[in-house]
């Protein structure tokens, strides 16, 4: 076996897919990962700006976490109607692009795989943060923690994770269960003791306030809070995924995903008041996660913390998982388009598209390295893709709607509202963040548009080049010239002399010598060793050209050679044999001078179109 | 001009390499350099090791460099007699190998490689260790700095540092100039203080003495101090190099070379003593070099001590440049005895041997980074390839001088005495500084060895495989089959078509199509496009293949069917063409799948010797 198949498992004979069938108990898992994990940064990093206003940014959670619950409750109703109306799956790219047009589409795109690359950097990075929070030694080795999980996600991928599957199930249902558990406890606690709790493990005391509250910082802690609702349209995206009836089936696990999700952002904002518990800065060393805080507040560090912790951290880095599966998707629907290098839309070895993982995963990893590890420099990049995407889509489906011949006024208006909702959003996070980030996204989505129409172009104007819908021409067909470089007199010469008579009796044995030397045994022995034999059989002998050279070079007095040949004869095509010794072992491979690889790369380079490379391999045993 | 271009220098063409004519004057910078230079670090190695003795330790200089000197003069006798015998060039690998058989000469040819990375190594970091020694605040970026300078010395040697020339002339003798100066002063302030001169910048005071001297002791730091002697081969190597009458100027050239180096290392052991000068360890921040607190001690700090400082670093960096000269004729040398990659005997675009000196590059910059960038604890590893080399090329001149018919008995004794000298130093510092890292070079030699005797094993066996001194069977010559793989109806189709027939009017054309699809718009019109023209031009025309396959793979079909169809076929060459979209342009070339490339190397992969690919280029104007 070797290293590759051991890697990357051993290639998948290709089939179709089998559809998948799923309901709606695998459909959370699989579609709502990247939603419900959300919980574990976004309220974070709304907490994490008011952490200047002390424990009176503590109070402030709950207005904030009402706003996005209100945006999420708007933003459900818009998707459960693109559900219904592209059952075979709507993506914001596809639907901006068959109902607005090519640049909403690439637009939407480009927002999207921006989307995805974030996610991924958060997902891992914020797993990998709630790891540090149970075992704060690893504070240091923030980064490379990142870097190994997204090294695994990224080999996973490329072995090709089935999406359905166990795997997904567990930890999710888990996750939920703890943070229902804790919401429950802590909220029963807090009645209990009239709303004053006492908190098991005591979050570190908020810092002094050093700053008033503002209108300013607070729509900044929206845009970062809004983060946590990224992830939501998976479910329409994925949905022909669910089994008949698909609509309702995908609409129903839209509404579990949605209504986990509230409760959890609810029960978050009211335990962090209750419980007094503000953000710690994440460059920190006594850093510690929102979630962390309150799990330790509300139950203490026993076995259901470090459960719960240990869930958040599987459900985070498979919310990472979440981008593996949909970024090469857009890739491949935008290649398809020709927008994008074809080659994403090429399968692996394991029915994966790997190329855009590997995009992907390097993309990622610069992301992380750039940051250092630490998710909630990343947030500010976050949500701007996300909500454009949003935007983008909903809008689509309002065209969608009113396309039809008797447009709904409810359909267009729930649409037209999520549209407007999430758009006013995406203004927010703009101009809330532009200075930390926001910026980067706006510059990048116009840069990745102008690359996207490049490569259209480019391949428009290829396609022009080589269209000719007329016949061949296969008048005065003439037998190509064939030339034969001869470095000494081997098998391997023996084999492309024969091979060149068969396809040409217009053979022409190049042989270089060195510029001060006359003649040498080689140019004697051809008489016995080629010409006498060809005789016998009856066919003209090839001619032995001599090329004169200074010592050094080989190769080139052979392309100069072939060159000059096919300007002499602008009516036929040459064709230079090039023996290679192949060697299956590595090994040998270093060993041998790349001169076949070289010869070939020169005449490519300095060719034309009549000028062909027959390349005769000879096997060494 | 490109980016190459800019930096490598235009290409070089072939031409006979002019014989230097250097006389003594330009003979003691070009080879003396390395073993000039070594002064540097050579009784800094030997001191750094007194250092546990405190001041005391100071003392034992004297002895040392004497013990030292002893060597050096019988070394010098020695390769003045290996100059006599071999004026075109006496290298340790080619005396050895001459006159004691391939092992040892490539045992010598081991130790110069280990010792030449070494040298560039030593050279660059003493070199950087002498300008940090000036301006202390660049003591954190030891390594940067390092590395800078190699990447300089690498390139320009890629270019092609001409040998002769006076860049290497001024630096070398300031560099002598200084020095004597610098022992000049210092010895006649001693003689007028009666021996206790006042230093014009006390040197620190050695720590308080922490170990009582040992002979163990003494016999390391002699071990270390002989990296003073490294280099002293390069005259009787590079003796062609000389205008008539060659060999007395090569001698008096090494008589200069070893007179010199005499002299300074007889002045700083005096002038260590006499003022008291211990070194520093090299990991203190504190550092300074040896040759920095004499000079410092003697003349102050003012323009003559920056200027000698100078001189130092220029002198170190140039003795790196010898490595990279040597290193890669070793390897050239070794590489036509076909015991390395015989791509080590190529010369690169500027008449260098390119290969050599970037493996060189790679292993030095692999060294620098592992020790840190710092001399010292490379020492260790450093004697004992050159000594190696040493006892070798002594010994194969004392096997020279017995195959002569009336053997001189003086001249056996003096290269007998050297091989005994050099050779009991050998055992010495691999004793002495085994676990230092004298193990490493004892560990490396062997697996050099091993691989060298790999290669050469290779490179028989190959020739054995090909070697066929018969003529060429040419009876029974048949066209070849021809397949075409036709993916749409092109221009690139129209020419391929046009190439196959002209070759052979056996002629398949490929055409995959989806597994469940029947016939397609390209079977209906091939009778338009081909068929037909085919019989006005009365040719036969080519058949078309439908190969079935599932949706994702092209490759794999066309690859299986020209695989069956040569196994159908045991006595016929088949002939895949390959048409290839050839563009210029870097970003077109990433846009078009490389499937031309794959299936060209899968048909390597799993080919025989009678399939051959025909590369038919289209550039796209």
């Amino acid at each position: 076996m070797s290293i590759i198949d051991f890697l990357l498992g051993r290639p998948i004979a290709s089939y179709e897919e089998r559809a998948e069938q799923i309901g709606i108990a695998a459909g959370v898992p699989i579609f709502g990962m990247d939603a419900l994990s959300s919980v574990a940064y976004g309220p974070e990093a709304a907490l994490t700006l008011l952490i200047p206003l002390g424990l009176a940014g503590v109070r402030y959670i709950v207005p904030l976490s009402l706003s996005v619950i209100t945006l999420l409750v708007i933003v459900f109703f818009s998707y459960r109607q693109t559900i219904a109306a592209y059952p075979g799956g709507g993506g914001s790219y596809t639907v901006a692009h068959r109902n607005l047009g090519t640049l909403p589409g690439l637009l939407a795109a480009a927002a999207l795989m921006i989307d995805y690359v974030l996610t991924a950097a958060v997902g891992i990075s914020a797993g990998i943060g709630a790891l540090i929070s149970a075992v704060p030694a690893l504070h240091a080795e923030t980064l490379t923690l990142c870097l190994v999980a997204l090294a695994l996600i990224t080999l996973a991928n490329l072995r090709g994770v089935r999406e359905a599957g166990g795997i997904f199930m567990l930890p999710t249902y888990l996750f939920l269960l703890c943070m229902f558990a804790a919401i429950a406890i802590g909220v029963v606690k807090t009645l209990l003791s009239g709303g004053h709790p006492v908190a098991i493990v005591p979050p570190p005391a908020p810092p002094a306030a050093v700053e008033a509250v503002t209108l300013w910082l607070l729509l900044k802690a929206f845009a970062s809070g809004c983060s946590a609702m990224t992830g939501i349209e998976a479910v329409s995206n994925g949905s022909k995924a669910f089994r008949k009836p698909t609509v309702p089936l995908a609409q129903r696990t839209l509404a579990v995903v949605i209504v986990s999700l509230v409760v959890m952002l609810a029960g978050m904002a009211f335990l962090s008041r209750a419980y007094h518990i503000a953000a710690i800065d994440p460059n920190s060393a006594a850093y510690q996660s929102v979630l962390s805080m309150i799990f330790a507040a509300v139950a203490g560090r026993g076995w259901f913390y470090y459960l719960s912790i240990g869930c958040v951290l599987l459900v985070l880095i498979f919310s990472a998982n979440t981008a593996f599966t949909d970024f090469p998707r857009v890739c491949r629907a935008i290649a398809e388009d020709r927008f994008l290098p074809v080659s994403f839309a090429n399968r692996g070895r394991r029915l994966v598209y790997s190329e855009g993982i590997l995009v992907l995963a390097v993309l990622t990893a610069v992301l992380l390295v750039v940051f250092g590890g630490v998710t909630d420099r990343l947030i500010p990049l976050y949500a701007v893709g996300a909500f454009l995407a949003f935007t983008l889509s909903q809008a689509g489906m309002v065209a969608h709607w009113r396309k039809q011949k008797n447009p709904s006024f409810r359909n267009i208006s729930i649409n037209a509202l999520g549209a407007l909702a999430t758009g006013a959003t995406v203004m927010v996070v703009i101009v809330a963040k532009f200075t930390e980030g926001a910026w980067i996204t706006v510059v990048i989505i116009p840069a990745l548009l102008a690359l996207m129409y490049s490569v259209r172009r480019h391949y428009d104007k290829v396609g022009r080049a080589i269209a000719s819908p007329t016949p061949v021409d296969l008048s005065k067909l003439t037998a190509p010239l064939v030339v034969v470089p001869m470095p000494y007199w081997s098998k391997i010469a023996k084999q492309a002399l024969r091979a060149a008579l068969e396809i040409s009796h217009d053979v022409k044995a190049l042989y270089v010598i060195e510029e001060n030397k006359h003649e040498d045994d080689f140019c004697r022995e051809w008489e016995t060793y080629v010409v006498k034999p060809a005789r016998q059989a009856k066919v003209p002998a090839p001619e032995l050209v001599q090329l004169k050279t200074p010592y050094r070079f080989v190769i080139s007095p052979i392309v100069d050679y072939v060159i000059e040949l096919s300007q002499a004869n602008p009516d036929r095509r040459i064709i230079a044999i090039v023996p290679e010794l192949v060697e299956k072992e590595l090994f040998g491979y270093f060993l041998h001078t790349q001169r076949a690889t070289l010869l070939k790369a020169m005449l490519l380079i300095k060719g034309n179109d009549r000028i062909s490379v027959l390349n005769i391999p000879w096997y060494l045993k």
